[in-house]
């Protein structure tokens, strides 16, 4: 990574981003290539080809960046090929979550190309009775980069005593990530609304806050052996604000962005009944009749074009996502206090906050 | 495990399911027993409680007693806790297999129990617009069962060495089983049928031989820390044989066999359009207007009873059951062969040789 001082953190983090990402898309193509070209039967040659495919579409590859950051930031080495391995690794596993969303949402699209199912439903449908084929072959598939990314672990070249420690975080990561995933599913789409409590932060904390930053964090750092006791607290304090930050300003651009920018759909997390701090928001700040009509708003079943607008100009005029905003802001300052505390070295903190900078901007 | 020069080979098989199967089941129940009590909210407690309940179900543990009959044959500690740990992993991910199994055959009962997916849906279901909601959640708790499975190896105390190769061994186990899930449903409910090679046996070796015996063998070995070159070959000719025949013997119960004894419907494989060995037989004996009539008769979406009656007299009527019986006489034959030259005690010995007893009669 050139050091350069004139550049900015975004434009650190940028570089970064430039220097690793095809590193890690590379080890996926190809191992999922070496795999395709290997396969006997043609029907799992081809289906090696879209994982291959399917894992290295264009994206953000921020779980895997995070984890080498803090690898390289906890003195890891720079030259280390296993490390590339299991930032790939983190990639499959965040495959293997957005099959099983797109099949769960029925969502067609995904980061630019055919959801796995659709692909899989398009190729195998006309041969079969089974309608949902594509469905049941993408859940198929998503098991198989579980096993892979655990195979590839095994065999990385790790020294026993880190490997033990990443492989606990590694199975906490995806543990807790289901069971955000659970309360998501629980209470989206929901024909009633209770009072808000935290709902929708405790799911974007286990969802999103544990499995975009803190864990990525937590793996890179027991990648090179470090002593856990000190370094794991500061390292929470400055990833799951960063976490939540990330997902509130998700849930503003999912329902006040532009499709364009956000390439989502900006009706899908209402018209999905999503259970964002945003209605939570504006469940806190509605009383009387307005929370009435809000709640029954929101929990109608199938929402009109009028409905939609009506919700959104709720949240807004309720307060609550000027709340949300500054609840950003709040996180993002209490992410940099944290940044500023880790131990670790001055280069890789640049670029960490080359991140933070990223997720301030909404 | 007592000795008893009297007991039979099946009864010393008995004696030792009866003697480990609890313990499994107790570490499965103690395990979630203890995360739900742990758990502050209400709704994962209770589905900590489902998964306790669902993977404690009655089964024949055939997979963590063969791993256990592994470990302790090749020497591994018989007071082991952390060996039990891992039989009760297989056994979880065992139901990660069937939770997502139902789902995608829609089957409702489960070893005795609704399936999981059903319980999720009644439970969940009410409160919710999402008519899948209980499909959707079960997927999750599968997800969360393969995390949990992989959090328990990570702590569990076994050297580094055997730990990595049990790890690899693992991976390709669920991968495996995967691919062999994947053609399973790729053959099922066909609107064709091609020449018949050997697809079934290729499907069952996948999905059943090596997921049944081969793997749990491997895992009970790599426990120890034993050496792979010498003996993984063997082990291959002694559980590749008795896993096919597991597969055979579930084939010819699942179309000619008696629902109260099997304990499924003996229409469910051929309503379903399962490529298995029996139908791969009557394909490779049929010719001219039988063999046009066969595959229509097959590939029909909707299968009435009658249908079900002249698919299983053409098998029958082919020579193919006769020569699935053989088969299965044959591999079974091979498997004590391959069991007489395993390097293990022969207590343990003895043991497998009750589970090839049970597995020889049809």
């Amino acid at each position: 990574m050139p050091m350069s001082k004139e550049k900015s953190p975004v434009e650190r983090f940028q570089s970064f981003s430039d220097a690793y990402m095809p590193r890690i898309d590379d080890f996926i193509r190809e191992y999922f290539g070496d795999r395709s070209a290997a396969s006997e039967l043609p029907e799992i040659s081809e289906m090696y080809a879209y994982l291959a495919e399917y894992c290295s579409r264009e994206g953000k590859r921020v779980r895997p960046l995070v984890m080498l950051l803090a690898y390289f930031g906890y003195g890891g080495d720079r030259n280390s090929v296993d490390v590339i391995k299991i930032a790939a690794v983190l990639e499959m596993m965040h495959s293997f979550l957005l099959i099983q969303d797109d099949i769960i949402d029925r969502s067609d699209l995904r980061r630019g190309g055919k959801a796995l199912h659709l692909i899989c439903g398009e190729r195998y449908g006309g041969g079969s009775h089974n309608p949902e084929i594509g469905s049941h072959l993408a859940l198929i598939l998503a098991d198989v980069l579980f096993s892979v990314a655990v195979g590839i672990i095994a065999r990385a070249d790790i020294q026993p005593g880190a490997k033990d420690r990443f492989m606990k975080i590694f199975a906490d990561t995806y543990e807790i990530t289901s069971w955000g995933q659970a309360l998501d599913i629980l209470n989206s789409a929901s024909r009633t609304m209770s009072s808000p409590g935290e709902t929708a932060v405790r799911i974007a904390t286990m969802k999103t806050a544990y499995y975009t930053v803190l864990y990525p964090m937590l793996m890179g750092h027991a990648l090179v052996g470090g002593d856990p006791d000190v370094e794991e607290g500061l390292i929470g304090e400055f990833s799951l604000p960063l976490g939540l930050s990330f997902q509130i300003r998700d849930d503003i651009l999912g329902i006040f962005g532009k499709e364009e920018a956000t390439g989502k759909p900006s009706d899908s997390d209402i018209l999905e009944g999503k259970r964002t701090l945003l209605v939570d928001g504006a469940l806190e700040r509605l009383e009387g009749t307005g929370l009435d009509r809000f709640i029954a708003l929101f929990t109608k079943k199938d929402k009109t074009s009028d409905d939609i607008d009506a919700i959104r100009a709720i949240i807004h005029d309720s307060g609550s996502l000027d709340a949300a905003r500054r609840r950003h802001g709040e996180l993002i300052d209490r992410s940099r206090n944290g940044l500023a505390r880790l131990n670790i070295d001055g280069d890789c903190r640049a670029v960490l906050g080359g991140l933070v900078d990223l997720i301030a901007k909404i």
